[in-house]
Parts: C-alpha cells; structure tokens; sequence
C-alpha cells in the first residue's frame, strides 16, 4: 500500500479491543503501510482532526505486549452518531477532507452496531461520490449481538470474567449456609440481547454449583414466576444466587429497572441508560419472604478487566484487526470481519470480510433452543458454543503487584 | 502433641482465609497431630458437633496448592456470637464436651474483630474452670482493622483487588472523554475502618492518573464539601472517579447510606448492613451538576477474588496458620498471632503471638497522618505501608476456561 491508514475505536470499550488495533498496526507495517494514525477519540475526535502516529508508543514491540493486556479503549472511544447523508453532507466532506490531508487510504472503526453503522455510512457516501477510500469495519462488543460473525471479540473475556466472578460470588455466598438462606441476585450486562448474562451459565461445575436461575431479556420476565422460584429455591437451598440481565422486562416491554425508577437517562442513540434491576429484584424478594438478600452489579468491570481477558478472545481480536487490513490492502471496502466456526471440538475457527450492509443495526439473540425447558437456564448447546471463547490466559505485567497499562499522553489526566 | 486438634473459619471470608487453615493443617502435620477436625459453619456448626476430617482433602498436597486457589471459607463460615459466660455456662460446657468426645486438644479460629472475641471468651472459660484444652486466634479480616498486629491477612488481597479494579474503572471511564466528563462514584467495604477504601490510593503511578478523591469513615463526610470537589473536579478533568466508604457518615453520626435509606437491616453483632452509598451521592451529583454519573459498588467481589490474591497475602496467611499451630504446640493458648514489620525496603515481616485480651474487640483506624493535608486522599506513609502487601500473584489453576477451587463435599449444593 502506497498511502497511509487510520484505525478508530468507537462505542463501549472491552478488554480486547486494544488487541484489535494491536492486528490492525503489527499487520500495516508488515505490509509497509508508513503512517498509521489513530483517531483520538473515534470519528468524534477524527472530525476535529485529532490524531496520534502509533509509531510512536508501538515502534517498540514491548508495547504491543503491554496494549494487548490493556483494558478500555487506548486510542479514546466516543458514541458519536454519523447524521443522515442528505442535509449532512459537510460532515461527510470533513472525513475526506481530513482523510486526504493525511494521505490517508483506508479507515478501520472498531465498534459494535451503532458503530459498524459509521463505516455503511462513509463507504456508502465514498461509492455515491466516486471516492476511492476504502472503510473497514472491525468487529467489538461484549454484547456479542452483531449478526452473521459466530461471535464478537470482546464477548470471551467478559464471559470469562462474568463465570469467574460468578463462581467466587457462589463460593462466598455459601460459606454461610444458614438455617435461612442469602439470595444474593447479580445484575448482568445486556440490554436487548441475553449474551453476557447467558454467561453466568460457564460457572457451573464439578467444583460449582453455578448460578440457580438464569434471566434473559430474550424471555418476557414474570414476577410473579421469579418469586415463586426464589421461594421454590430458599425452601430447600442455603444459599441462592440468581443471576439477572439488566435488560429484563415484563410483559407491557417496561424494563424491571424501570419499575424502580421512571427517569431512565437515555443516550445518543436512543438507548435507556440501565442500573439497579438487582436492587430492585432484592428489595422486592426482601419484602415478600422476610430472606435476606444481596445485590451485586458486575458493572463496567465486566467490559474492562483485562486482567482476567481470554486468550483465545485476546488473539481473535488481534486477528480480527490484522485481517481487516489485508482485506483493505486487497481493495475491500464496505465490510467488516467475521468469525466462522470450522470445528466444535477442538474448537476451530477462521475469518472472512462480509458486507457491511448485512450487518450495521441489526442485533443477534441468543437463540431459543439454547434454553433449558422452563427457560430459566441455559442449556448444553450454549456451553458448547461459549467455552471455546474463554479456554487460555495471558499473564498481566505486574509492576508494583498491580496490572501494567499503556496510556496515551493526551488522555493521561495527572 | 498428642491430641487431636480443630480449626474453624468464622464472619466474612476473605480470599485468602483458605491459605490459613492449609497452614494450621500442614504445620499440624509435620508435628504429628493424629486428627485435624475443620468445624463446618464455624463454632455454630461445632456446638452441633459438624466436623469434617480434613485428611479426606488435604492428605493429597495438591489440594492444599487448591485450597490456597479457593475463595471464601472452605469450612464454611458463620456470624454466631458466643453469649456472655454468666447464665450461659451450658453453651460453653457443650463446646469442651465435644472437644473432650473427640480427643481436641486445640482450637484454632481464623477470623476479626468478632470472632477473637469468640476465642478470648473461650480460653477465659477454660482458665477459670481448670480445663487443659488451648484456644488460639489466627487474623483474618479484609478490614485490616485488628489492633497490635501491622496488618491482617486478606488485606493485601483485597487491596490488590481494588487498586487493579480501580485502574480498570479509571481506564474505562477516561476513555470517553467527552466535553462533559462522567462522574463514577466507586463504593468500597468498611463500616468503621477506612483502609480497604485508602487501598484506592493504590491505584495511582505513571500509567493512571488515580481516584480523584478518597473518602474514609475517619473523617467525617461533608456533603457541601465533596459537591464543591466534585464540581471543581468536573470542570477541569473529563474524567472524575472517586472511592468512598461504605461507612462514610455525616456529623451528626449517620451513615451517608441511611439518608437514602431509613430501614437499615442489623446483623448478629448489631452493625448495620451498608449498601447505596455510591448510588446515592451519584443521584446527588446528577441532580445538582446535570453531569452524567456512574455508582460502582465492588461488593463482595473485593473479598472473593482469590483469582487476583496477592502472593504476600497468601503466604502470610498460611504462616499466621501455621505459626499459630506452632505456638498451641508449645502450650500456649489465648492468643493471636500477630505480624510485626521488620524491614521497610525490602519489606519484611516476622510473627509472634499476642494476647488476645488486648485485640479482641478493639478497632484500628488509618493514621491521622497518613491522609493528604485536605483529607480526601492518602498520602505516600499510607504507600509506604501497603504496596509491599499486594505484591506477588499465585497463578490459579485454569480448568475449562475458569480458576478451579475445591469445595467440601458437604457444603456442595448440586
């Protein structure tokens, strides 16, 4: 390639979606691409000309090692929505614009739906206008709700993080084993699709008794059934943990934390702002039963604790990043990466570039077969599926006993 | 020793109170002890004469490497309060019985504040009715707030937990960036005690810029005061994290968490169960600044990590064990072992034990000196003194994706 690139990183970060543009920078320079530039802050900080040359922190191949194994988004991120093209087209213009000032050949964006819509805009802008720079969508999110791809980068390493901390959650819960059981409830990621929540499901083993009841937003939440579970469960266990996707709602499509509080923010793409469903689950089942209760939110640590990344997710995502920009530098434009499942077990895995058009806005549900029976659980079909995508660790650089980042020095706050 | 002996695990687990029991046990080993009962559910479950024979797990000495792997109390643990002597002299006559029908010469209790009562309770009984059986404490509490001793083992382990959690929140929440920051309010454990909140402090070093401000119970909180940080901090940084206590509370006496909520539950030892601390400041901030908020609450996470133990912590806690072994084995009884720092830098530590007349319901608090000069941070003594305890890592065992552990078949709950 004769020009330069540049690689973004947009929405809700993960513990991998440094290793994606790990791939994207270690492969350009194999291909003897000379600038890589990183856009400092997504397509919000691209517009304001804000970029940073990632020679300079990853000319040295130790710090490669070092971003692998850094959480949140090293470049910034941003949820900056791209506006319609028609009554929008200096916004459009800017990004060439910018784009030719800097040589810039190609651009990746790094991102889940709301992002992967960013690159169909701009290539469908550049093929309407007869630009010749390419866009290539590489796929991130811990929601692992993008469809056609097998899974998303970012999904491992949070569902490892979920299972792990779920197995410590039941392991501390029942040290108890009072005469009246805890129910402690755990408040899982997830607003429209059950993935990172279905993950719950990986602690069960010979040495756990993993989670007690499982609730997706797949499935229309009764109240109702939910408490006589819980009392169904207290009468006979010392201990019960429950684990519960923040986007659970009841059958009029109201969200359960909506039921506790009416005044959900909302965010630049329209999407509620969710917190507080195990609270109020815990509250209520204080209430009813006279247990005590306990309610836990895994929080942005499930989307940022790299210290606990997979892998297999970490090299995915690596590899997602590198084959984006072969795709590029063999001319493709208007797609993102995909992950293709070649083999169950051992599990096998192999990528392809897919039109972007088939993939921007639209979410993947966990599939209904995959449910136990009464629904409240799941089955061996997504044990099979997730496992893989959690299998291996990469030891963190201690540095005085805590986890070494890399940080860029215009998002360093001192 | 001729006798049998006896350990059991008693209040909140820690990650590494496991690593103490393994101590006792294999210390008592290589002494010769015949049989090492563990007490399951601690002393409630020992008045109903539960005990296990460790030997079923442990001869195998894999399993102690396991154990040490292992969160929470593999005996299971209890909240159970010995009654004062007078008028209850059956409720102590039990425990020598059963001490007595299985040959148990010492006892050991690995726990805090509560449950070193349990053991001075025990051993002023044997003292004043002539028994020869030995009672001796060995520290465990995430608190770090047992008196005489430098520190408590399940500390570091905590803190390590915090500060590594803490950096992965910062990380997150600065890589948005925006025109407006996110304010994220990070709750931390402590009723009375600050110091698993000052483990915040730790977080801060060339590759994080740190919490922003740290709130401790040992201060009192003013509420006018921390908005007037917080929107001080707002307008100058695009990214605002701050760590408070749980048990941070107003001048008048009460708790930040009960003017949001009137009905705190009370536990067995009368303190209150605290929870919505960092909600409700981060509905306050919002109201008042319009900015948007995020609470975080690490829960009990911060005491099941074991996944992310510190290796000190670990090793500490299997020497008070074992040392603790030691000291019965040379006749002593009423006692705690205690940890005395010998050396700065390098760090080192030696045991001895202590009376445990002198810890036993007695609370040490974070220095006054150790805080910056406005209060809301700690300052390099608080460094000085607890980054040597989150040193060093033990390397779980991965088994299908996740860190194994063992669990005693009894407390097993398929």
């Amino acid at each position: 390639m004769k020009g330069n690139i540049v690689v973004g990183q947009s929405g809700g970060p993960t513990a991998v979606i440094n290793s994606s543009i790990a791939g994207v920078y270690v492969q350009a320079k194999k291909l003897g691409v000379n600038k890589v530039y990183g856009m400092v802050h997504g397509i919000e900080g691209f517009l304001e000309d804000k970029l940073c040359d990632m020679d300079e922190y990853f000319s040295d191949p130790v710090n490669v090692e070092i971003l692998k194994r850094t959480p949140s988004a090293f470049l910034g991120s941003c949820r900056f929505k791209m506006p319609k093209i028609e009554g929008h087209e200096d916004v459009y213009e800017k990004v060439f614009e910018i784009m030719e000032k800097h040589d810039i050949e190609c651009l990746f964006y790094a991102g889940g739906n709301d992002s992967m819509d960013t690159v169909k805009m701009l290539s469908d802008y550049a093929a309407a206008h007869g630009k010749s720079q390419r866009f290539m969508g590489v796929p991130k999110t811990i929601d692992n709700d993008l469809p056609i791809t097998d899974h998303c980068p970012g999904y491992g390493s949070a569902a490892k993080y979920i299972a792990t901390s779920l197995k410590e959650v039941i392991r501390d819960n029942e040290s108890f084993g009072a005469k009246k059981p805890t129910v402690c409830i755990v408040e899982i990621m997830g607003r429209n699709a059950g993935w990172l929540t279905a993950a719950a499901a990986l602690a069960k083993g010979s040495d756990c008794s993993g989670a007690d009841a499982i609730y997706l937003p797949e499935k229309v939440f009764d109240i109702d059934a939910f408490m006589n579970k819980v009392k169904e469960l207290g009468a006979t266990k010392s201990s019960v943990v429950i684990a519960v996707s923040e986007g659970v709602h009841i059958a009029d499509g109201r969200y359960v934390c909506e039921l506790a509080n009416e005044n959900v923010a909302v965010d630049a793409f329209g999407h509620k702002q969710m917190s507080g469903t195990a609270a109020y689950l815990a509250q209520l089942v204080a209430a009813e039963t006279g247990l005590k209760t306990r309610a836990i939110e895994f929080s942005t640590l499930q989307r940022a604790a790299t210290h606990l990344a997979s892998l297999t997710d970490i090299n995915e995502a690596f590899q997602a990043g590198a084959d984006a920009m072969k795709a590029a530098a063999n001319g493709e434009t208007g797609k993102m990466i995909i992950f293709t499942r070649d083999g169950e077990d051992p599990y096998e895995c192999g990528t392809s570039s897919y039109d972007i058009h088939e993939i921007a806005n639209v979410e993947r549900h966990v599939p209904d077969e995959w449910f136990t029976e009464d629904g409240t659980n799941l089955n061996e079909k997504y044990i099979a599926y997730a496992r893989p995508l959690i299998m291996g660790e990469l030891t963190p650089v201690y540095v005085d006993g805590l986890p070494r980042h890399i940080v860029m020095k215009e998002l360093f706050e001192k």
